[in-house]
C-alpha cells in the first residue's frame, strides 16, 4: 500500500539520482485539507471571441476567493528559453517530461508570472480554424502552471451544437486537453468541462461545483477527463467547506479500501453516513461508522430480500436517502477457458444485478428525493477490459450502461447518475499484484503514481454534493491520465 | 518499416527461444487474398434466447460458403484440461498469453471441434442475469479458435434499447469483447457489433459486409472494436470479391504510406481511384496513379481554391464521387510551449479544415450521390491525447468531431460518415521512432507487433464499399487492440 520509489524520489537524496539517471519523477500530489484554498496561485483566465462563460466563471471564482486574472493583464513568459526542457523528439506514448526548475517562483518584478491555473473559455469557438485562439492563449502559458497546478477549458457539448462546423471544433478541444495532460508534468492536471448552452440557475451551480472540485486538491488523481455540465435542482450550499451537510448518504462496500475512504470524506463533508457491508466484515464496518459517527448496516445485498431490507431500514430511520454510493465490489479473476460459473456469477451478481435491484426499490418506494444522487463505482477494466477479466469488465462495462441508461430516464426526477472508474489505486488488492506488473500499472499515468483510495473518494464526494446534480450521465476516471483505454 | 523481431520469432529457431524465455510472441496474421475463403475453419454460432440476428445470420453466412454449426450440435473440448495454458495471475494490464499446442488441428474424431470463428447472437439478452448466457457459451470455447480466429458479438445499441436493463446489459457486452480480445491470443480478434433492432434491407446488407469484413483476413489488425449497423441505402455488389466495382473514389494524400496502400486496396477491389496528393509528390503519385490504373490529381488541399478545383475535376472526368478517403495528413510534433503558429496552422488546415472545406463544396454541388460515403483518417492520438502532439491530436479529435456531426446530418441524404483510428502502424514515419519507444508502441497491443499500412487500407475499403453505407457513424481503431486508449 505504499509506494516507495515514490517517497525516495520525493527525498532530497533521491530526487538528484532520479534526474541523474532520468528515471521517472513522480511529483509530490496537492490534496485536499478542509480549509485549504482553491489553489497556490491565481488563475490565468482567457477566452475566445465571443464566449459566454468567461464572465460567470470570473464572477464565481472571484467570489471563491480566487485571484482571478485575464489573459492580456499578464506578461507572458518569453517562449523557448526554458532550457531545461527536454529536446522535443518523436511522439513517446509513454514519455513524461517532468520539467523542473519553474515550480514554486512567486510572481513578482522580473520574474514570470506562474499561475495555479489556466481556465479558457472555448465556447466561443465555432470553426477549426478558431482554435488557433487555443495555441495563442496556451503557447505562451506552457510553462507558467505551478506544480500541482490546473489547466481547464469549457465548451459547448457537440451534440448540443448546431452547425456541424461548430460541432467539429468543440469536439476537437479533447485532443488539446487530454495531450496537455500528458505534456505539462509535475502534477498538473488538465480537463475538459463541456456546459449546456441552454443553462438553468442548476448549471451554474454545478459549473461552479465542478470548478471548485477540478481546481482544488479533492482531484489530485483525476487527468485528462471530460465532464459534462446539464441542468437540474442543483442547491448552493451554505458552506462550500461542508458542501453534504444534512445528506443521508449510503455507503455499500463502505468496512474497508475504498469504500471506508469514501464514507470518511463523505462525513468530512458534513454527510450522515449510512456505512453498508457484508456480516463478516462486521467489526470493521462499525469500527468506519464509530469513527465518522454514522451508522452500520450488516446485509448481504445479494441476497433475495436485501433490496426491501435496505428500503426498510432507511425509510425508518432516515426517511429518505438522498445519495446512494454504489461502492461494494468483488473480483474472481481467472481466464475465462478456466472459469468456473460461480466465479462468473458472484461477480456479475455483486458488481451489478445487485445495483439495480436496490435502485430500482429505492426509486418504486420514492426513498431517493428530487436532486438525488446515484454514484456507481465502475473500472478502467469496464472501458477497455482486461485479461483474466471478462466477469469483472462485463460487470463494470454494465455500470457504465446503467449510467447511460439511467442519467435520460431519471432526469425528469432531478436525479443524478453517474459512475467513477478508477485506475491503479493503492490497496491492500493492488498490494499482493506481482512487483513488476504493479510498477507499470503505477507509472503508466501522467502522473507517475498509482492513486490513493481518498482520491476516488474525493470524486465520488464532488458528484455526490447537492451542488452537483446538474452533472449526470458522467463516468469520471480516477486514474492520473492511464495510459490505458479504449 | 520491418519487424524484424516478429520475423525472427516466426522462425523456427526464434520460436523455440521465444518460448523458452517468455518474450513477446507476435503471431503471424491471417491477410487478405482475392480468393481467400472468409476464414480458416468453421463458425460456430449461438444465440441467447429470443435473439434476432441468429437465423439471419446462419442465412447470410451460409451463402457465402460458410460452414456454419450451431452451439447445440458441437461437442465442447472440456474446460480445464489445457495444460499448456500458463496458470492465471492477478490481471496483468500488459500481459499476453500466447497459448501454443491447440492451433491448426484439424476436428476430427476424438479431436475437440476447432473454429475459425465464434459469433453469438446477445439481442436476446434483456437483463443483466441474462449475461450468464454469454459464460455458458464462451468459456467451453474459450480454447477452441483456431490461430488468427475471430469472436464476434452481436447486440443492440444500448441508446435503441427500451427498458434501462436491457440496455445496460447490452452496454456489458462491450466488457466481454474487449477482455475477450486482450485474452485469447494467437492472432484471433474479439468486435462487439450492435445491429439496429429498426432495421431495413440496407440494415441486413451492412451487416453482412461488416461480418465479411471483420471474419476475413482484412481485419487483421482490428480488434476490441465495437461498430454500430443502422439503416441505409446500401446496395448489395454482384460480386463480394469486388464490392467495390464501378465506384469512383477519391483518395487524399495517394502517393506513399498508408495512402498509396488504400489506393491499392479500393483498385483491387474493382474501384476506379483518383489518387491526389501535392504536387511535390508528383512522381510518386504517378507511379501509384500508374500502378492501379487511377488517375493522379496535383493539388495543395490548403489551397484556398483546392476544394472548387477539385470539384471542377471530379464533375468534368467523372460526374461524381461516391467515395471520400480524407487521408491527407500531417504531423510537426513540438511541446506545446516550444510550437512556433505555423506548426499549429498548417497542422490544423490540413488534417481537419481542409475536409470539411472539401466536404462542404462537393456536398454543395450534389457531387456525393445517395449511397455515398465519406471515411476519414483520426488517430489513437485523437481518442487519447499524446505528449508533443497537441497540434496533431487536436486535429485528430476534430475529425472525430466531423464525424459525429456529419452523420446524424447526412443520413437523410443517404451517405455514410466514418473514421480510422490508425495505432501503431509501420510506416517511413514509424521507423525513425526510437527504438525502445519504437518497439513499446509494437509490442503494446493484444497482438504484440505493428500494423501494415494494407491493415488501414482493408478497414477504409470496408467502410467504402456501397453495401457498407448502414454503418455510419463509427471510429474504428486500427491498433490491434493497442493498449493506449482514453
Amino acid at each position: 500500500m505504499t509506494d516507495r520509489y515514490a517517497s525516495f524520489v520525493q527525498s532530497g537524496a533521491g530526487r538528484a539520482l532520479v534526474k541523474r539517471l532520468g528515471l521517472p519523477d513522480p511529483p509530490r500530489l496537492r490534496r485536499h485539507t478542509p480549509g485549504d484554498p482553491l489553489l497556490p496561485g491565481p488563475v490565468l483566465l482567457g477566452a475566445a471571441t465571443g464566449g459566454r462563460l468567461a464572465d460567470p466563471v470570473a464572477a464565481l471564482l472571484t467570489a471563491a476567493g480566487v485571484d482571478v486574472r485575464t489573459a492580456t493583464g499578464t506578461t507572458p513568459p518569453a517562449a523557448g528559453h526554458d532550457d531545461s526542457a527536454a529536446a522535443d523528439g518523436p511522439a513517446d506514448p509513454a514519455g513524461r517530461d517532468e520539467r523542473a526548475g519553474n515550480g514554486g517562483a512567486p510572481a513578482g518584478s522580473g520574474t514570470p508570472a506562474r499561475f495555479g491555473a489556466l481556465v479558457y473559455d472555448a465556447t466561443g469557438i465555432t470553426d477549426s480554424t478558431g482554435l488557433r485562439q487555443l495555441y495563442d492563449f496556451f503557447h505562451p502559458q506552457a510553462r507558467s502552471v505551478l506544480p500541482s497546478g490546473r489547466v481547464i477549458v469549457l465548451g459547448t457539448p457537440p451534440a448540443e451544437c448546431g452547425p456541424a462546423r461548430e460541432a467539429t471544433a468543440q469536439r476537437a478541444l479533447e485532443g488539446l486537453t487530454r495531450s496537455i495532460g500528458k505534456e505539462f508534468g509535475r502534477g498538473v492536471t488538465a480537463q475538459l468541462v463541456y456546459v449546456t448552452p441552454d443553462g438553468d440557475a442548476g448549471t451554474t451551480t454545478s459549473l461552479e461545483a465542478t470548478l471548485r472540485f477540478l481546481l482544488s486538491g479533492r482531484s489530485a488523481y483525476v487527468s485528462g477527463q471530460v465532464v459534462r455540465v446539464g441542468t437540474g435542482p442543483a442547491a448552493v450550499p451554505a458552506d462550500w467547506d461542508r458542501p453534504l451537510a444534512g445528506q443521508v448518504v449510503l455507503v455499500t462496500g463502505a468496512a474497508r479500501g475504498i469504500g471506508a475512504a469514501v464514507a470518511r470524506v463523505l462525513a468530512r463533508d458534513g454527510a450522515q453516513v449510512v456505512a453498508l457491508d457484508v456480516p463478516a466484515a462486521g467489526d470493521a464496518l462499525a469500527a468506519v461508522a464509530n469513527e465518522i459517527g454514522g451508522t452500520a448496516v450488516q446485509l448481504d445485498l445479494t441476497g433475495a430480500d436485501a433490496p426491501t431490507r435496505l428500503a426498510d431500514h432507511l425509510a425508518d430511520r432516515h426517511g429518505r436517502v438522498d445519495v446512494v454510493v454504489h461502492n461494494a465490489g468483488i473480483t474472481r479473476d481467472k481466464t475465462l477457458g478456466r472459469m468456473d460459473a460461480d466465479r462468473w456469477d458472484a461477480v456479475l451478481d455483486v458488481n451489478l444485478s445487485s445495483q439495480e435491484r436496490i435502485n430500482d426499490v429505492l426509486l418504486e418506494r420514492g426513498l431517493i428525493p428530487e436532486g438525488g444522487r446515484l454514484v456507481a463505482v465502475s473500472s478502467i477494466a469496464g472501458i477497455a477490459g482486461n485479461r483474466g477479466q471478462t466477469n469483472y469488465a462485463t460487470s463494470k462495462a454494465g455500470v457504465i450502461g446503467l449510467v447511460d441508461a439511467l442519467a435520460p430516464a431519471l432526469a425528469g426526477r432531478g436525479i443524478s447518475v453517474n459512475a467513477v472508474a478508477p485506475g491503479f489505486i493503492e490497496t491492500r488488492l493492488t498490494a499482493r499484484i506481482p512487483l513488476v506488473i504493479r510498477e507499470a500499472g503505477r507509472r503508466m499515468n501522467s502522473l507517475a503514481q498509482g492513486g490513493l483510495p481518498v482520491d476516488v473518494a474525493e470524486t465520488i464526494g464532488w458528484l455526490a454534493w447537492p451542488a452537483s446534480v446538474a452533472v449526470s450521465g458522467n463516468v469520471v476516471r480516477v486514474c492520473g491520465q492511464s495510459l490505458l483505454g479504449a
